[in-house]
């Protein structure tokens, strides 16, 4: 008989939506994935009897669903955890309350995909709580697998490939990454190879908004915390105990005088007057050769005193983060067995598409290992 | 109770070696290793009655065996079928023969990990046959696993990004890869960015060979067929049914009237009578600002006659693989979810240590899906 998983959704905003259209065009799959919950904030479809949902019209169905049918944390989890097959969480949302019930849904036998940064990079206290609750080291049975590729460069193999340097006892030297879209696109624009063409930092802030890569509230982007969150990740896969993602240095680019401002547009009416600091750093650079590029750091290395740390860094011309293009990604993974050159991984680290993949990448893997 | 998994090791030389030393030092798992067999082309040490060998010793008890021990690769079907419990055959050779027995060891339900090309580069039958018989796409109950990311770029993760793009539907419109550590340094050194200092090619590559980067017959790598057979693996993962690594356009750098010179220190004192023929590709590509790599290729894109190719190539000085160094690796996935920037992997894509690494990476992934 051919072999089968049911999956719970709860988001359906741009990545919960390209999920489930990606859902329904999986290729040269022996497992059979049946939707049974489709959820967003205010809305449910929820399958009682745990037959699989129509999926070609969830979208009007779900805007159909009356909004008394949203789950709580607690409902969600006694739904989930009397699935009569394997069960998997798809939770695409950013939503820090659904992260918390992560241990508990664990040890109920729910398997967890997520590209939701919020339970990876909250205390380390939920951190641990989760991955003792999960199967992943224990081998306990009846415990639920979690799996979050895309919490950091979305779809790029990233948390997969750190994982599996230290599984297999490599030493990690240094961690060092572009990892936030938004950030990556305004430094490859403010501070280019050659330089010639001066923009200021309050310029590119803004078409960064216009095109859609920045949060509503660019200041969302600018305060460094997404990067912070990120690292916060990375740095505890490589057994370091970060107590949380404002534990460490992290430089926000929101002028000091401008962190009281309320309203995002008096926030960038103001940007140009502090125009001057970012092109400073930016000439000095420049005159070294070198380009401005916002860099998340983790440093095992002998010696070092801060292990984790989020700023601008000066690169030379030749570095790989000098020639990144748009708004991609780029993390290089230094370890002993690497050598002298890194191991690098780029590309678009953000989009619907990208992280819709990461996560179906997540879902396939967790399937194989638990679908009956 | 603790879940395990038997692991029958085959191929005792540089990878073979590395992947015994990583195994014993396996951290944070949940799952029981226990080696069963180790083997090398005269000698093995083999555990009648499927209790773990000790592996602190397993190279002087490998040395002491007697050469009565080898077991043919039916013998060695029949003892692995009979194992109480999972296992996995990790084939650290360069064998054919034993990678013709691939289909019917999946079929008896041995899993295989492995970093020998032969088996997914011959022709294309025996590629359909080997993931016919296995578990990734059957399902099929008490088929086993097989797992290979180290034929192509050794650790760095090649085959399971692919396998990702592919599994959840993206559209694949180019690879584009320097998969060759030899060619890649080779190259790197020949033709530079700038390139004020000229090397001659068969400098370089009596370089290469003094520096151990080629095989003891440097002509091995020049020939490109260890290329040919890595672009064949990303092809037919990519949906291409290619014959064999040998069906498509694949440019040696062998010249042609040495071909059938005999001896390596004939063949090597005679390659620099050809050196212009090279110095005036390096030229005239210089002249466009470009640099000369060796390079594989499957483009998936419309109205392309040569889907897959073999062969030197002139790229940009801002593209990424004319910055590439010393002996690395660069795959570039080109697709439609990427968009206008691929997804690219770079680092070393040779070496005892990280193939092994790959290897390993495998056998902790097929042992979570199938140790009891
Ligand atoms: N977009 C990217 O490029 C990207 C990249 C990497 C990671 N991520 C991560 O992916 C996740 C989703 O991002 P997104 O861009 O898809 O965000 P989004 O468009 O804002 O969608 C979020 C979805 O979650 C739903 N939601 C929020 N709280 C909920 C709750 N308590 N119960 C049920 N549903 C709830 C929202 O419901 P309503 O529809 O009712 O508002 C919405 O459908 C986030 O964690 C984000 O950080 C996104
Ligand atoms: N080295 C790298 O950087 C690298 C990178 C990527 C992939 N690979 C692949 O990894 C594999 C191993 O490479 P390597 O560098 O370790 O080669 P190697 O040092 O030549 O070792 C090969 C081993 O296989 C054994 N062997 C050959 N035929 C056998 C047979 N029929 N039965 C049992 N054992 C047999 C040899 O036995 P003896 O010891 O008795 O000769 C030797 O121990 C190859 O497929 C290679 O293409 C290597």
């Amino acid at each position: 008989m051919a072999r089968a998983v049911n999956v719970a959704i709860v988001g359906a905003g741009l990545v919960g939506s390209a999920f489930i259209n990606s859902l329904q065009s999986l290729r040269l799959s022996s497992i059979t994935y049946n939707v049974i919950l489709i959820a967003r904030s205010s809305k449910a479809l929820v399958s009682k009897q745990y037959t699989p949902l129509p999926l070609q019209t969830w979208s009007s169905d779900l805007a159909a669903a009356s909004s008394s049918s949203v789950l709580s944390p607690g409902d969600l989890a006694a739904y989930l955890e009397k699935s009569p097959i394997p069960v998997i969480l798809v939770d695409n949302t950013s939503n820090e309350a659904l992260a918390r019930v992560y241990p508990f849904l664990l040890q109920q036998g729910v398997s967890i995909a997520t590209p939701n940064k919020k339970a990876f990079s909250s205390e380390y206290g939920l951190w641990t709580a989760i991955f003792e609750a999960s199967a992943n080291l224990t081998g306990a049975a009846k415990r639920g697998l979690v799996y979050h590729e895309s919490t950091v460069g979305a779809g790029l193999p990233v948390i997969s490939t750190l994982k599996d340097l230290v599984a297999t006892g490599d030493e990690l030297v240094k961690i060092e990454g572009i990892v936030s879209g938004t950030l990556s696109y305004i430094f490859n624009e403010f501070s280019t190879i050659g330089g010639e063409e001066v923009k200021k930092f309050s310029d590119v802030v803004l078409k960064a908004k216009e095109l859609g890569y920045t949060e509503p509230d660019p200041r969302e982007d600018l305060n460094g915390l997404d990067v912070a969150r990120k690292l916060t990740i990375l740095a505890r896969l490589s057994g370091l105990e970060v107590k949380s993602a404002t534990s460490f240095p992290v430089q926000s680019l929101i002028p000091t005088a401008l962190e009281s401002v309320e309203e995002v547009s008096d926030f960038l009416a103001k940007l140009p007057e502090y125009d001057a600091e970012t092109e400073k750093l930016r000439r000095d650079a420049a005159a070294e050769g070198k380009v401005l590029r916002f860099v998340g750091k983790v440093d095992l290395s002998d010696g070092v005193s801060e292990r984790v740390k989020v700023g601008i860094e000066k690169y030379d011309a030749s570095h790989p983060f000098a020639s990144l293009k748009g708004s991609d990604n780029v993390i290089a993974f230094h370890t002993k067995r690497y050598g002298r050159n890194p191991l690098i991984v780029q590309g678009a680290g953000a989009g619907a598409e990208v992280t819709a993949m990461g996560v179906l990448a997540d879902v396939i893997k967790i399937a194989e290992r638990i679908a009956t």
